[in-house]
């Protein structure tokens, strides 16, 4: 058995090793800790001596003791417990870890979902934000809750007003994101085993969802430039009992595609003629590199049944999960499921970017943001169509952010993915936007990440260093096809 | 057929009654409006002169059409068609009503689950939110992804250190409030059908999150000073296939019950030895009135079963929406499942409690806040005590904002909760926290809201006049069996 003293020292020990106490932090003093632990004065000393000869902690005199700099050791694990677990956690361990490697310090992270947040008014936002919280004179001023800030809300209706579609101020509903928008929508109209029509491939949270919601997938193929294939749209509803539809009509994720103006109105009464329910995911609309934003998909619902989400993240206030449902008939339903699960968003946030919203810059913000996610695309892509073999096709959208790559037919991207990790490059592999293997000699690469330099002036650019690395890895990949047929 | 102006013009009068437009705010031009209607500038002026014509807006030379003062009539709705509904939604529409109802107006919502926000130091996390805002030099700064920021859960697990408690930072998840960690950790250890022990009283959002996930409920009886039944919990465990445990620990919602400090380490042994995890929600748990903050059940847990659950909203920061699970060994599965429900919590708000907390005034804070919430639960219950009938049974809580009050048994106090509407009086009706009828005479008070005046010292009290009002419904109820009984 251990003896009391050696307990507490490595107590503290594994709690430095975690982070808890950092270099140059204070440990609680003799005094505390005698009291906390219920052990004399003399048994923390000991515990502290033993700390100071492990190196761990230093002592100075009249201000206790200090953690010194020390290699952070493989950590002392807690959470190693087996854990009773529902499949899709292990089924999507790939995108756990994409999602992880693109955001812990990736240097060229392509794989990532989120924009260059440099690229968004910060400074602007910190003056509402700012403002709000200096307002906080009535007492409801921060108990927001569902359907979301009154104020905000109509500033989402007026957008909508000024493209010239009907949506009405009592229909929408401020979410956590976009994310809680769609779940929300889902979890709303559906029941475990339900059937629903997705699109292949497919955002990799469309299929998590489902997952979670237990609901089955019926998929229906995209092109990468027209967006969903209306035909097989049709003979899904005309073969299924389906109970809802999730659609990106606009820059699509992961291919980038979007459905043709014509086609959009046949699309809407299709759905409603089978009286499905469309979950519309919009979030990338603002981002369109011609004229005019295109029209989604609810300006043509005349029933009520297109529930249209959208978000400020990806165009606006990175971080600040405020999104929206414009929800058409399933708003109230949708209300008070939001009232059990999350119960509200943010209040502050809702009233920044309100505030924001009424200062007057954002047009002039976003016609700024999709010159410059134009140009990088453009650049990107043209650096990729020199670099990659000549049978790589590349898509062209139309807005947006993301390019979506198509390689030989015999590369699996997980393993471009893992050959990329060393050089500090993330793609998001094919494999994560399907639950089967047909786009998994796909990727998906982010084109806003290089906030450092402008692509097009840039003598030395970032990215496409990390561009480079993809064609030499993808390259070394090629020339061993017995390390790809081993994946 | 209608013509068309005038279905632009009821178009543009519903936006009006639906607030899209408010008093003194230009409608489109008539420029705007032919173009995003595609019809000719004539019919939209014909359709304005219609809408002035019936009061709705006023021509300004050269500036446009305004909105004039009118009654905001009834709300043309378009949100009307049948819903079709999971049952939670409507057997739960009485909890709704009490949200609603408390929220939106009234003078003395004694009905909230929410502190007066008056009471928080707005003005300071103000400062903190700017001050990270205008700190957006990295590229990752806004985009916290699970399991929330690594500042913040530092800081977190430093409270529980200074308290005793041997919490890792690697089970800390930062949530988006409470709400959002009790129901990640029941879906995370749950499948439909399973069954779940709850209190009784218990929290309706408890009641609402199995009812949503489909889980069983087997209730034991709490009391209003000594909390959970042990004996119950143990005769709970041993005859049902128990999955996960759901108590409030200290100052219980809705009766103000905190377990003994001696009865703690065998409620955690007694769930340890059953394998059955604790969810443990201490959201109150810093309000406490005695000289330190009482040992959460998580201090007790040598084997990660127990899963403590916290929130900033209560005593810092209300309308952030920042919580947190101390999630054990479950740590894993659930950031996993928080990325594909909201994804992540606002980064700004995170960063700014960080901030807040790092600069040192929070304990000052809850000192004060503790004084205030003390000071005025002592005078409510005290003038409860003398206005209400002598066989009320009022309880008498260490902490926390909220009073369990128990009448007469053939008093419903729904009933009272529609006879205080007209008064802008509400209550939280005891009916809302149960699936049966045992606490129907019953009902909860928010001692908060007050924030007008202090209450010892003033001559003419607000919150009082709300308190008669009480006592004068109760007794018009009391004198009115026949009403009552017709419930």
């Amino acid at each position: 058995m251990q003896v009391r003293y050696q307990d507490i020292a490595s107590w503290i020990e594994a709690q430095i090793q975690q982070r808890v106490w950092q270099v140059g932090d204070r440990i609680p003093s003799v005094r505390e800790m005698s009291r906390l632990q219920h052990v004399s004065p003399m048994t923390v000393m000991r515990a502290y001596e033993q700390l100071e000869a492990d190196g761990w902690v230093e002592a100075r005199p009249r201000s206790g003791f200090f953690v010194r700099p020390h290699y952070n050791q493989v950590m002392v694990d807690s959470l190693a417990r087996p854990q009773a677990d529902s499949q899709w956690l292990n089924t999507h361990q790939d995108v756990f870890d994409v999602i992880s490697a693109s955001h812990k310090g990736a240097r060229y992270p392509f794989g990532s979902a989120f924009p260059d947040p440099q690229l968004f008014p910060m400074q602007a936002l910190g003056r509402a934000m700012a403002r709000v919280l200096r307002q906080s004179s009535h007492p409801d001023h921060f108990t927001i809750l569902p359907p979301g800030d009154m104020g905000l809300r109509r500033l989402i209706a007026q957008r909508y007003l000024r493209q010239g579609i009907r949506v009405s101020i009592d229909e929408i509903i401020i979410t956590n994101g976009a994310i809680e928008a769609l779940s929300l929508s889902l979890a709303a109209l559906t029941q475990p085993g339900d059937k629903v029509i997705i699109e292949a491939p497919a955002f990799y949270g469309v299929l998590q969802t489902l997952e979670r919601l237990q609901l089955e997938p019926i998929t229906v193929s995209v092109d990468s430039e027209t967006g969903v294939d209306i035909n097989e749209l049709e003979s899904a509803l005309a073969s299924h009992h389906v109970t809802a539809c999730w659609l990106m009509s606009n820059f699509h994720n992961p291919t980038g595609a979007s459905i043709p103006d014509a086609d959009r109105p046949r699309v809407v009464s299709l759905l409603a003629a089978y009286q499905v329910p469309l979950i519309e995911d919009d979030v990338y609309g603002e981002l369109f590199f011609s004229s005019s934003r295109p029209m989604p998909l609810k300006a043509y619902d005349t029933q009520g049944g297109v529930l249209h989400c959208g978000s400020f993240s990806k165009q606006l206030a990175p971080g600040f999960r405020v999104g929206w449902i414009a929800a058409g008939c399933y708003a109230m339903q949708i209300e008070k499921r939001q009232y059990v699960s999350s119960l509200a968003v943010g209040a502050p946030n809702q009233l920044a970017i309100a505030d924001y919203l009424k200062q007057g810059g954002y047009d002039a913000h976003l016609r700024r943001l999709r010159k410059t996610l134009f140009v990088r695309l453009r650049a990107i892509r043209a650096e990729l169509k020199s670099i990659l073999p000549s049978s790589t096709m590349i898509s062209e959208p139309k807005g947006g952010y993301f390019l979506w790559v198509t390689l030989d037919s015999q590369i699996d991207t997980r393993k471009l993915f893992q050959a990329l990790q060393p050089f500090g490059v993330t793609i998001a592999p094919g494999a994560l936007f399907a639950t089967d293997d047909r786009f998994n000699h796909c990727f998906r690469l982010n084109v806003s990440i290089d906030g450092r330099e402008r692509i097009e002036t840039a003598s030395h650019n970032e990215a496409l260093d990390g561009l480079t690395q993809i064609a030499t890895s993808l390259s070394a990949l090629s020339t061993h096809p017995t390390v790809t047929a081993e994946y």
